[in-house]
């Protein structure tokens, strides 16, 4: 039978995870960390399965984890969402961003990506029907190009994803990246969903700006974020949404029909274990302390080195080192080198090369030696 | 913007159990059990989060986990599926259907759905820009028309869901029906969507007819399972599906970009304790008991019973009792006589109301006994 994404194959994160364990390679590719989540949060799971918490929580989570989520949000952001009627807890953020995509993009719609994106996003509006539409980040410091954004809206433009801090870039948006956007887009009925995975590490006194701040996006947008990330756990897969009522309604449609709700002593642990603001507070510290160490290491090698104001990446130009495809170099790396890295182009549908690689940092600050180790031999 | 599902309210099961909660009834509406699973289950899950089992799982699944699936399988039904290219573990039974329904439906295909069914099934279709072709099970026995599932099919047809045992009804297909399917499906290139989650659920000595007995529905079906039903854990949403490697790798291009994995700890907690068979052998047994109990509670009343053969659900026709619509008379008896229970109406598209109402016997005899005692006053 005819495939639904001909285009697809498996994703680089499960190709490049695949053959660094082949290859014994310190795997600096795929985004997951390779230490211990604080055992507080596990106890804290097991006490929920102890205490029965085994069969379907509600539909749109359980409450007490969506209050933590609420009560996050207003803290952070300034932004109040209703806990029954604009917080839902999903299987991770991938399928939040699916089931966004799903519920609100029709067939023929046009959808707003900004390269390089997340690999999920494409796909993803191929299975609703809808059109997508490129617009490259600037390139070498990979900032969002607002004019660029308001020259590719059309009266079939549905919907714009954003993302930051920036998977693969490791790029921020500004308070007037995020201005910008809200007033190009107060005239339009564009839709946002705002990937904000990375929202607790951003880096040097930075501060994350979330759609949720901006009352003309957090009007029209669907938040984004991952427990996963923000407590060292990627294979729980919670994540949630956070959207004005009208928007969490027909999410939720989409939702109780893909996976109706989500594990449910996870919830119950992580809202146990979140109630404590320290759980979340100190992870720019935490992560820039690695980010430093990382970049330190690579100071005087001929890798180059971009900027990583947020998230757990770090991109490098390998223009002085090589000039094979940065496809190629990421599995000469991994198989020569050791080190196993994610190739910028990758994330970009026509594969566009720029000789940049992406390394994960969120590892060990041995493993991270290890790495730099083998990486100096370039 | 406009609804991608115009049609779609919160789920019965969800607005049952609220009103269930709202009057302190006895919830027999929503299919999960009030009891607790076996605590070497829980057990297992807090040895692989202290283990260290909680990043991201390999996409398709943890493979002691596909192991047990492939190894189940195989002593069950007599068909050996690959662990590594034919068994995926997904985020429940519900998510297995959306996503197979979203790997091989193209819009304007046609779906064949037998009614009543499962009420993600139309949903999931609509989203894919399917059409689904209503073809009804036998009125009062609930049983397959094979012919009248052979009349439906047309060269639009992709796909064809089946169910057994069957909820609402609690029918099972033979072996016979088995056949005739087979012999119907041959000359086509139908696709089966096979769900079989509550297959260890058969009575008075019946057997499971999987779709996985049967080379010739087999080799185009998607088999799908859930583990929490089997182990009473409703909440941890791990399921799986066997399909040949053709419609795997399909499947799984859409899992990758729906959940992309499914919880790390759950699948090693699950892989380790059912790699004893008795974990779900004696499975029927126990609810058959349960059954019986219920039945027998009933046997008197002018709720008149009907064949429950497989599920944990038990169907009465309610003609004796109360002229109002199915869907009222749940309300009325979760409110006033304390006993929540789901109208057959809610499982077809068109509301169809044969004065049926289903409840489920996944309940400890206590609670079963409080329910009858109740019910005893119609
Ligand atoms: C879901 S696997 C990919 C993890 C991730 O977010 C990344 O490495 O970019
Ligand atoms: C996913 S909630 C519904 C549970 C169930 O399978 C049922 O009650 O039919």
């Amino acid at each position: 039978f005819p495939s639904r994404l001909p285009d697809v194959g498996t994703t680089i994160f499960t190709v490049m995870s695949a053959l660094a364990v082949e290859h014994g390679a310190v795997n600096l590719g795929q985004g997951f960390p390779d230490f211990s989540c604080d055992a507080a949060l596990t106890g804290a799971v097991t006490q929920a399965m102890q205490a029965g918490h085994n069969q379907y929580p509600p539909m749109a989570g359980v409450h007490a984890l969506r209050e933590v989520v609420s009560r996050k949000t207003e803290a952070l952001y300034g932004r109040h969402y209703d806990v029954d009627a604009e917080v839902t807890i999903t299987a991770g953020a991938t399928q939040a961003i699916l089931t966004a995509i799903l519920a609100c993009v029709h067939p023929g719609d046009e959808v707003i990506v900004l390269d390089p994106c997340y690999d999920s996003y494409l796909p993803s509006i191929a299975l609703a029907g809808g059109v997508a539409v490129h617009v490259p980040l600037t390139p070498a410091s990979f900032r969002p190009d607002v004019g660029k954004i308001a020259a590719a809206i059309t009266p079939r433009t549905r919907l714009l994803i954003v993302n930051t801090p920036h998977n693969p870039s490791a790029s921020v948006w500004t308070a007037e990246d995020m201005r910008a956007l809200q007033e190009v887009l107060a005239p339009t009925r564009v839709l946002l969903l705002s990937d904000e995975v990375y929202e607790h590490m951003v880096y040097d006194g930075g501060q994350h700006q979330s759609s949720a701040r901006f009352p003309g996006l957090a009007e029209r947008a669907f938040v984004v974020s991952s427990f996963g990330k923000t407590l060292h756990v990627t294979g729980w897969k919670v994540g949630s949404v956070c959207a004005p009522a009208a928007l969490t309604a027909e999410f939720r449609k989409v939702h109780q029909f893909n996976v109706f709700s989500v594990n449910t002593p996870m919830q119950h642990g992580i809202a146990a274990y979140m109630a404590d603001p320290a759980s979340y507070d100190g992870l720019s510290a935490f992560y820039q302390a690695k980010r430093d160490l990382f970049r330190e290491g690579l100071a005087g090698s001929r890798l180059k080195l971009l900027p990583s104001s947020g998230s757990f990446f770090q991109c490098v130009d390998i223009s002085a080192v090589s000039d094979l495809p940065d496809a190629e170099f990421c599995q000469w790396l991994t198989r020569e080198i050791g080190v196993a890295a994610i190739p910028l182009s990758a994330f970009y549908a026509d594969g566009f090369d720029q000789h940049v690689v992406r390394f994960c940092y969120a590892k060990r600050d041995e493993t991270l030696r290890e790495a730099l180790a083998r990486l100096r031999k370039l």
